[in-house]
This record gives C-alpha cells, structure tokens and sequence, in this order.
C-alpha cells in the first residue's frame, strides 16, 4: 500500500507521497513513489505512483527510455515529446498499459495483483499546472475544480478532512498544512504508509520554480502539526454543544 | 455497506449504525441495522450488524427463533439462556457460522459474497457492560481499553477522529458528539452511509436505563454539529503555523 495525494488549486499544484512498500507487514521497505519525469525548459512534469512496485517502476522505465508506437520496436516516445498534459497523460497511460500487458499478467498467473495507477501532474509550455489520474488500464481523468484533488493508494482515512477544507481557492500553505493532515491521519491508521514524505509544490505564477522537499521520519515542523492537530481536535469537540438527549439520559 | 461503532468506555457502552442497504448505487434502502436482543429484568442485549442483508436477518432470526444444538432440532437456544456476555457472543458467533453454511453457500453459487458481521454489546446480570466483535466465520474478540471501539462496516473515513480522542476515561456526551463526527466523515464520503442513524446508550452505573434513540434525516442537531464541525476545521488548520518551507517558496 501507498498514498499519494495531489491538489489542483488556482495558486498551484500540489503532491505528496509516501515512501512505504510492502510484501506483507514482514516485508517493509521504503521507496520514493514520486519522481520528476521531466525538469527541462518548456516542462515540469512529475507523477506519483500506487500499487504493485514493479509494474510502476516498468511504467517509469518505459517512459524513460520510451514507449514503443506500434508495431515498429525503432519508434520510441519519451515523455519530452508531447505537447500537452493531456497527450502526455495518453503516453503515460499507454505506458501503464503496455506495464499491465507484460508485468500484469505474469503476476497474474501467481494470483497476484499488479494493479497500479498514477498521478500525473505538471505543465508544458506557458498553460497552469494541469493533474491527472491514471487507472491500472490506462484510462484518466482530469482534475477539475469540482473536487480539486486526487488520491490514489490508500486513500480513505486521509479523505475527510479533504472533503471539508479543500476548494480551488485554497491558499499554498494551507492545503500543505491539510494534505500533511490527511498524511497524518492514514499513517496513524495503515501501517502501510509511512513517513519519508515527498512533495512538490508548482506555483501557478508565470516564472515561479517548482519547489521540491522530502519530510524525514523525525522531521520536526511535521511531529509538532500532529501534536497540535491532537489537542486542536479536543477543543474542537468540546465547543460543539453536547446532545440535547444526553441530558434527559442524565435525568433518568 | 453500512457503518456501525460500538464504544466500550468506563461510563458506559455506546452503539450505533446507520441504516442504508443497497445493491448498486441504483438500489438503495433504508432497514435498521441496530436490533435490542434483549430487554429482559437480567440482561440487556443490542446488536449491530454489517454485511449482506439477508444472512444478518437469517442471524437475527436464529437468534430470535432459537439456534439448534448438534443434532438433536428439538434442542433450540436462544439469547435469553447464555448466563455472561462472552456465553452470549459464543450463541451469536454459533448463529453466525450456521447463516453462513446456508444463505452464504448459496451465495457464494452466484458470487455474492454473504459475509457478515456483528457488534454484540450489553449486559447480563450485575456485571458492567461488554462489547464483542463477531467476524463472518463467527470467531470473535473482546473489545479491551487499549482500543475502546469497534467498527464494522465502512470503518477507514470514520477512524481518524475515534483514533485521535477516544480513550476508555472520555465521558458519554463527548463520545457521542465524537461517534456522530465520525459517522458524519463517513456519510460524507461513502453514498452508503446515511441517515437516519439508531443508537443505543448503556451507562455502566448500577440502575441506569439503556436509552436508545433514532437521529433522522434532517436532525436539527445533527445538521448543526456538521456545520460547526466544517468550521472548527478551518479554525484548527488556520491556528498550526506554515510550514517553515513556504517561505522559501514565495521567496523565489
């Protein structure tokens, strides 16, 4: 298991990911799960991966050293070529499924499943930063300002606070603060996510430098957000009025 | 799905569920998951199932009609003769494991899973309230004060805020006000969660009465502690400083 968030606001966007892979809870490692898959002057473009390790890392290998077109084993497409986030969502799509034909079905054949999907976020040329999710088959959508945020691994128990805070209008350092929240709150709960996180921040301001950082396992600023969320939640539930039954059951 | 918590504290047993049911998003229903076993001089019995609805009804039915022992059909017992909870948990996990021979066979024939499972809480004679967890094959687990809830159902989008506030110490009113934010988290993000919830307050002082409850779909105090609850939110998120590494950011 996983979890990876990103977040398309008006200001910029955001992703986050853990670094912890399992083969069961005997077999823990950590490995980065988002990677800068382009940092070139007309293109920004990173993608955060969940599910089988490798048949992501075939994904990331073929859209590295290219996908073949075709028939034709010559004509490779890396991911410096399309001209759009959403053609490179269809070459990082065509990547997972070409992952799926080969990976997929020999861990099939064992009865494992090398399920994995990706988030795909960036831009290319002078357009705002654009996010998309891409399925185990290859599908995607895009992220709109209706819900402006995916998840993809374990994605529930970080949902929540999600569902209540986030719009498009939502500041940087705010949705940072929440999606770190929404990490907390998955890590406290699935062993299967863990601290190293990664993140990226791009800025939708023209001339603003995507902004990169890894939050260690003891990383300070993060160990006192939790503290705080702790007791902020306590006073929190004590400000709303108690049910008005409870006082008819202390009556009884 | 559906959504039940049961929270055993040192001021009493809680339990709630919700009452939705479907098949599809396209066939949705409203059935009390919430069910008194018994309401006798000597013991106070309340179950909460999840999982397929006809295998919890034919649990109920056994329940209510009487569980055969071995061989003989003549010999039926029901929730009246256990003499303690866990002799009670042993009859319904009994129940549990015949509904699943029958109704879960057959719809394992149509690949339906009939899994499911039970909060059993109550009291028998003069001993405090208890709270078991009985899982599909009808094993099952006392809940214990390192963890004082259990969940079945829909349990990931509730479990942060139960996580980070509930200990055996915390009072009745502050654990319903808890168990309604989490079930409110949960309607918010899962269709099949919903309202109207039933819930059932044990207190564990000697000569309380059990008082139960149905919170319905427009809830005046419900709805406000959803609404109040959005708000502390933002209050909570906006008093945790920045990270440090924003600045950095809008420093480019």
């Amino acid at each position: 298991m996983t979890y990876c968030l990103g977040m398309l606001l008006d200001a910029g966007l955001i992703m986050i990911a853990d670094t912890r892979t399992n083969a069961g809870v005997d077999d823990i490692s950590s490995y980065r799960k988002l990677h800068c898959l382009a940092d070139d002057k007309d293109r920004c473009i990173y993608a955060a991966s969940a599910g089988n390790l490798s048949t992501t890392q075939t994904v990331l290998g073929l859209l590295r050293e290219g996908v073949p077109t075709g028939e034709d084993e010559s004509l490779m497409r890396t991911i410096h070529e399309p001209t759009s986030m959403f053609r490179a969502a269809q070459l990082v799509g065509e990547a997972v499924q070409i992952a799926n034909e080969t990976v997929g079905r020999a861990l099939a054949s064992i009865k494992i499943s090398g399920a994995s999907s990706i988030l795909l976020g960036g831009r290319i040329g002078k357009g705002p930063p654009s996010l998309y999710l891409i399925y185990s088959a290859g599908n995607f959508i895009e992220c709109k300002p209706d819900v402006p945020f995916f998840q993809i691994g374990e994605t529930k128990y970080g949902r929540p606070i999600l569902d209540r805070t986030i719009t498009p209008s939502t500041s940087l350092a705010e949705a940072m603060k929440v999606a770190f929240l929404s990490f907390d709150s998955s890590i406290r709960s699935n062993l299967a996510v863990a601290r190293p996180l990664d993140l990226i921040v791009m800025p939708t301001r023209a001339g603003a430098k995507p902004f990169t950082r890894r939050i260690g396992v003891d990383d300070p600023y993060f160990d006192d957000l939790s503290a705080r969320w702790g007791d902020l939640l306590h006073d929190a539930t004590a400000a709303i009025p108690d049910p008005p039954f409870m006082a008819e059951l202390n009556g009884h």
